[in-house]
């Protein structure tokens, strides 16, 4: 076997391991969309015997003795032999059955979830929640050998990112968020939208803003669905939104952060498709553009000065007389209990609470019964409320009873990168407001395609944006860019 | 390993490749309706990698051993075995090599086809053909194991049926269906309905339609493709339907007949689900239950009387006086060159010249350079009419494009199976005609839900079909029930 040969069998079999992934993910999507109800039970053998698939092919023996003997030439093939050799890593430290155990009362514990924060009951959910950290404990602990085991959970979703080096940046924001926050709160509130906003019309404009952004219909589709996602790759990435009739900002917004995660992954290299490096390079990296599509770009004052009259048109009078009023309507900042109601200055604010909680259940420090009343008490200092309910405390996210672990604080990563590459877009693009405020976003989202987006995972998250940007990032240029925007916004 | 044991270890083998091919049936689904155009070529290779997968799961020699020592005590664990040794031998004897050239052929062929019909030229299809043909031929020698090739292809579409059984029953068949025909056109043609039928609603009375047919909306759903088809079985079994807004039986009858074949699927024993007796038993036996919700029971003139009133009520006049001028509308018997659009007493017409042209070019005694003269002079001797051009000749049909030979003929034989059950059906209903006159289907759907549906697989085909009537299925039932009805609509 030369080393060519081991290279494109590799590939050859990675290829079709991506297709099948795709088909996964697929049926994913159709359970949100498009499935009957009465299907449901029949999906679940359909999704485990697609997962058995997956797992047998990433834990092949082939597998090891091809990423032996293959040695590409070109740095392209040496990004997919990383990608891989750390997938099948990971993919073999995992015992097969405690793998198996963890999807198995995962997705049980969806279920149980869903129906304790229904009734607001934490004690149905305990139990179950015991059971999930404890095998994900098992597994962390497996993955990790013998190094920090939450580390080892978050290198799943931000490869080579590190608990201690979050942490510390998270120490050095939290005090300016703080100090802004209180700041705006001492100032009057905006006024918000009054009325009703029909659902066909809402969708209408959906589509006309996705299309504002670039969105590629011919690989491309929404829907509705309960909660809004983006699904797929290669040259079918697909993503749904929903729709609020007093509340047309959860429809738009949901709908600019959907397309900016889908247009990450239908901008990467075509030559990449169906390869490790045809997908968005971490969750981070993949939160930065959905961020900066909805944020930075979406809620600027020059974008929404253009929605203003786009929404005026289609919806008549809403209650605000002027595109500034209007700019300030989108941007309103109010302490809650909700994360993805949140707006940009509180978001962070919840993602370190609970990355910090989190943590510490998998290394051991916190108990599962000891975690509302940490939540509850932690809530009460960073955002100065008693959580009133557990559907609107530690009941609120999905996400601990899934098992995703390590994951939160990829979101506020996402939001700081995306601060750096809204600095560096701005000197790239010196009339970026003139553009935006015709709700053009062309040149915006075409830097982005250049210089992010279209490299997919060729490089890891960090140096993926720092190669963007020209400079290494750091939370400065998020921080800098919250305190003038809404230092203005509210007259600071 | 106990027979227990390896029984039990085959069926969860079976039920873990019965999910994943309803997994790739989705597949299918989702492309004819939901997909984005620029997905298809990525979505060739996620089918590709489903079929590999399949192709491995159904050829695993591990099934030989279980089917070995398996010993299941009750008929319908005899059923599987039988069911599942059948599709073990049959995909083991075709080599894979040539399993997967087929699938690279007939993808290719499929679009080299549709190209050549919408030009109208045949010279550019020929070549293609002559490979699929070729390729089938092997497939049919490897499967035949010295037995007839054609007979070989048939049985995999209808186990256990015959080209010469088939054949001499078409004989029979054609001098009563000539005569009919015949004397039919010496009468005044019906007049046809005239107007403008809009989309919406006319699907909205599709999906009326449907429910009244009995559809289970918990476990399907209804979208709009090119090609009506119904996809899928167990619990999620959906259909599509098409709208010609001059033509509104197109959407109605097409509707009415996918609700037939996804009913079938439906309502199998839960207790089969997930196995290889949890599908209909063969592809005349389900044509048998679309034919007869479409024809024997949508046609009939007590159904469309009431549709008449339904058709009054949404879209207003349509050039229609009475139910009885309705009724012969909607059984207009006309001479066409065009297969799917024919008349209950031409459609059997086109299978039978089709079946022989297929029969020969499997057995090498008609050559596929010679196909289209072999077709034009059938047809002008069958027809009376010459072909105008080769789309619609030999062109019209995608089926042997995609290698479907053996096919076509059990198209006729679920005519003559649905005749066989109408013939019990109305002894089991004895006052069948009153129901459907109110537009009530569920005696005649019981039946059928009660007598074969729920059945299944359990049995061969014809031995489905004789258990449900009571008696032998042969052609007599079905040309009776045409001689009647026609002849009452046309005063014969």
């Amino acid at each position: 076997m030369t080393n060519n040969t081991a290279y494109a069998q590799l590939m050859a079999w990675v290829r079709q391991t991506e297709a099948l992934g795709y088909v996964a993910e697929r049926l994913g999507w159709d359970q949100e969309t498009m499935m009957p109800r009465g299907a449901a039970e029949q999906r679940g053998e359909e999704m485990a015997a697609m997962e058995a698939v997956l797992h047998a092919r990433r834990t092949d023996p082939r597998i090891a003795d091809w990423l032996e003997a293959a040695d590409p030439a070109d740095a392209a093939g040496q990004a997919q032999l990383r990608l891989i050799r750390r997938a099948y890593v990971r993919a073999t430290r995992v015992p097969s059955d405690l793998a198996q155990e963890i999807a198995r009362v995962t997705s049980l514990a969806q279920g149980i979830w869903a129906d304790a924060r229904a009734n607001d009951r934490v004690l149905d959910f305990l139990p179950m929640l015991k059971e999930v950290v404890a095998l994900r404990r098992q597994e962390a602990a497996a993955l990790a050998m013998g190094g920090d085991p939450y580390d080892a959970l978050l290198d799943g979703y931000e490869p080579g990112e590190t608990a201690e080096r979050l942490g510390a940046m998270f120490d050095r924001m939290r005090p300016r968020l703080v100090a802004l926050r209180d700041r705006i709160l001492g100032r009057p509130a905006p006024r918000p939208v009054k009325g009703v906003f029909g659902e066909a019309a809402q969708l209408r404009f959906a589509r006309d803003l996705a299309s504002a952004f670039g969105y590629d219909w011919s690989r491309g589709r929404i829907d509705l669905a309960v909660h809004p996602f983006s699904s797929g790759g290669g040259s079918d990435s697909r993503i749904t939104t929903r729709v609020s009739e007093s509340d047309p900002f959860n429809c738009i917004y949901s709908t600019i952060h959907e397309v900016g995660h889908s247009s990450y992954e239908l901008n990467i290299d075509p030559d990449y498709a169906l390869t490790p490096v045809g997908h968005g390079c971490s969750m981070g990296v993949h939160e930065s553009q959905s961020r900066i599509y909805e944020n930075q770009i979406g809620r600027s004052p020059a974008f929404t000065a253009w929605m203003y009259g786009e929404m005026r048109e289609r919806f008549g009078d809403f209650g605000i007389g002027s595109a500034a009023e209007f700019t300030r309507a989108v941007n309103r900042v109010q302490p809650g209990f909700i994360r993805t109601e949140a707006d940009e200055v509180h978001y962070n604010l919840h993602i370190m609470m609970r990355f910090d909680l989190e943590r510490a259940l998998v290394r051991g420090d916190l108990e599962v019964g000891d975690l509302e009343a940490a939540w509850n008490d932690r809530f009460r200092a960073d955002f100065g409320v008693a959580v009133d309910r557990p559907s609107n405390g530690m009941l609120q996210d999905v996400h601990w009873s899934v098992g995703l672990m390590g994951y939160f604080p990829t979101y506020t990563l996402g939001n700081v990168y995306a601060g750096c590459l809204y600095q560096a877009m701005r000197v790239a693009v010196p009339d970026l407001d003139d553009q935006l405020a015709r709700g053009d976003t062309s040149a915006a989202t075409g830097w982005l395609h250049e210089v992010l987006q279209r490299h997919g995972g060729l490089r890891a998250p960090r140096e993926t944006i720092a190669a963007a940007c020209g400079f290494e990032p750091d939370e400065g240029p998020l921080l800098d860019y919250l305190e003038t925007k809404f230092g203005a916004l509210y007259g600071l």
